[in-house]
């Protein structure tokens, strides 16, 4: 990273240490335990509002009561109005009520606040505004999965970081997409173009930082985003096996068997269809394929899935598992977690491995032929 | 790359020059003149015999004329029946006459026989098995999709090259898959594991070279596959806009206008079926989305886009454009891709980039905090 970007991130997020590791907001499943130990760990932590904000008030008392009880202080940016929480909240914009957050972002000033999947570049637009207003030193991140959405949104919300999400990641994103591989350089090239044929003095605003998330649970994948252009990397499966989420153990456990990434998860808006859950219709989500899907495949009806989920759901964490049903959320990397570990030694294992491996690679290559 | 690693492509194929690039063969695209052009830059090239080697003898001995006349003398190997070509040859494996293929392959001896989407992994063993057999020295590439597929060919063909080809990837490809950010380093572990756990003795060959596919058009996403864990990089998409591919100009003019590659193209199995092409059930290819793909889209059905499409064919590079109906298969990094330049420019550009970006980012890293 250049070194500007470096102070950039030391300057707005002072416990930070790069390169920067970030938890992905995850609706339900992320909260305050898991964002402060993240933060802690010198990465930052994202608390999921999701599409409901009506317990982030309380969620966010929480953190900060994690925060103040931790020796030595994690240091964070100030406000007038007092100190950021260090750490971050996610919206899912397009569901999520803007006035319930608004009074939890005014209250707390978490120091980030990451906007996924708006109705409109309009309604993107007043959401960053509004959290400009109520909270001048609070972050916008702007989560997008196409070079047409960073850029329109970018205009819209002058965000200070673009998240890139490659159609690699678990959870929900565009249906149709580009893996990080490609999505990263083209994006960093379009925002590069984007603000050099401005002259300084036109441009209202700063060029974001570029983090990038899906597919990424280890230290290559890391390494590899890093060297796509982006500053940061975003994981969400990878935190699935992580003391401190929020998560049925039967999924956790079918986060750890999966195997051949690829291959065991795949989008489909079959899982939304049958939990009741609505979503734009240009999303779906990857997740584990299992029964559900594969008696999809094979031709079963809507209804009839749709009760034998609603059986398997009162099976608890017997309804996941190899001739399981229920939904488990998770990115192709999903062959790379094998193992339960604490959210912040999952960060600076990352953190650690990056540096390992860049080294290794930079110096091996620079010595060949 | 560990040293011993480069010391073997140096031994297997020595004209090349490290990082390796590779111009993936592209059926009815990639013959005699790309193919010279590549090796003899430093890289290694692929003639495409695809699913008919009918006149894979005269494409061979083209590139041999070709080799032969280039000053200085390209390096290669040599074998008892005389020296290697130094190139390669791609063959769709279900597809293609096993005999016909041999003829030409044990008079010619290409360096390298790259080896896709056998019907099993029986056919496969035989296919590698007999080419061993009629040119020992020419070395066996193995191209997958999945750890699953992985796994199961290096036990059928003992190969001395897996190639994995990430869900970016331009033409066809398993219908369902990871792209290259979790598929290498998810492989690169399996096959790592699989030598592991077998003493040396028992080991009946050696563990392959891996070289990555999908999604790579530039230096970045080069070098972002290099520290996933590959040693090598294919590319084909790049390559489509070169002057030594036999390519439409429509065709090449759509791959240079596409912006946006995880929008601009997807994976169907439409242009298939609109061609008469017959493939597996699980391959399917991706492409630019043209008025061929939206009108299925909005409910246009098969027989009436299958008129349409001929009509287009009428219209030669006419059919292909804005308001085009053409097949033009391309991966999510097409977007990457502003300009037709010489194959052997190309890569060189990539080597020096993929240097470039790997020092850069690994001083950087190494030098933060």
């Amino acid at each position: 990273m250049h070194s500007a970007q470096v102070q950039r991130i030391q300057k707005d997020y002072p416990w930070v240490q790069t390169p920067l590791v970030v938890q992905a907001p995850l609706r339900l499943i992320t909260f305050a335990e898991i964002a402060v130990e993240v933060s802690k760990a010198g990465g930052i932590g994202f608390v999921a509002a999701g599409t409901d904000p009506s317990h982030l008030d309380s969620d966010l008392q929480t953190a900060s009561s994690l925060v103040s009880t931790h020796t030595p202080p994690v240091p964070t940016a100030s406000s007038p109005a007092g100190p950021l929480l260090p750490l971050g909240v996610g919206f899912i914009v397009w569901g999520c009520s803007l006035s319930v957050s608004l009074a939890a972002i005014q209250k707390h000033r978490p120091a980030a606040a990451w906007l996924f999947a708006p109705s409109s570049a309009a309604q993107l637009r007043e959401w960053s505004q509004e959290i400009r207003r109520v909270s001048p030193q609070t972050k916008i991140w702007v989560q997008v999965g196409s070079v047409a959405d960073a850029m329109a949104f970018l205009e819209a919300a002058e965000p200070d970081v673009l998240v890139l999400q490659g159609t690699d990641a678990g959870g929900h994103g565009l249906v149709r997409g580009a893996s990080v591989i490609s999505l990263v350089p083209e994006v960093v090239d379009a925002v590069d173009s984007y603000f050099n044929d401005r002259p300084a003095a036109d441009q209202q605003f700063g060029k974001p930082l570029i983090v990038a998330a899906g597919g990424i649970t280890e230290s290559r994948s890391a390494a590899a985003a890093l060297v796509l252009g982006a500053q940061g990397i975003a994981m969400g499966t990878r935190f699935l096996a992580s003391h401190e989420v929020h998560i049925a153990r039967g999924y956790q456990e079918d986060v750890l068997r999966a195997t051949d990434g690829g291959q065991s998860t795949g989008r489909t808006k079959l899982y939304d269809a049958l939990r009741g859950t609505v979503w734009m219709d240009t999303y779906n989500g990857r997740g584990i394929l299992n029964k559900t899907f594969t008696d999809a495949e094979s031709g079963m009806d809507e209804q009839e899935n749709k009760r034998l989920y609603e059986e398997s759901l009162k099976k608890g964490d017997m309804g996941w598992g190899p001739e399981g049903r229920l939904t488990a959320y998770a990115g192709s990397g999903v062959g790379l977690v094998k193992e339960v570990k604490g959210a912040g030694e999952i960060v600076e294992e990352i953190r650690r491995g990056v540096a390992k491996v860049l080294g290794g690679v930079g110096g091996r290559e620079r010595g060949g032929t």
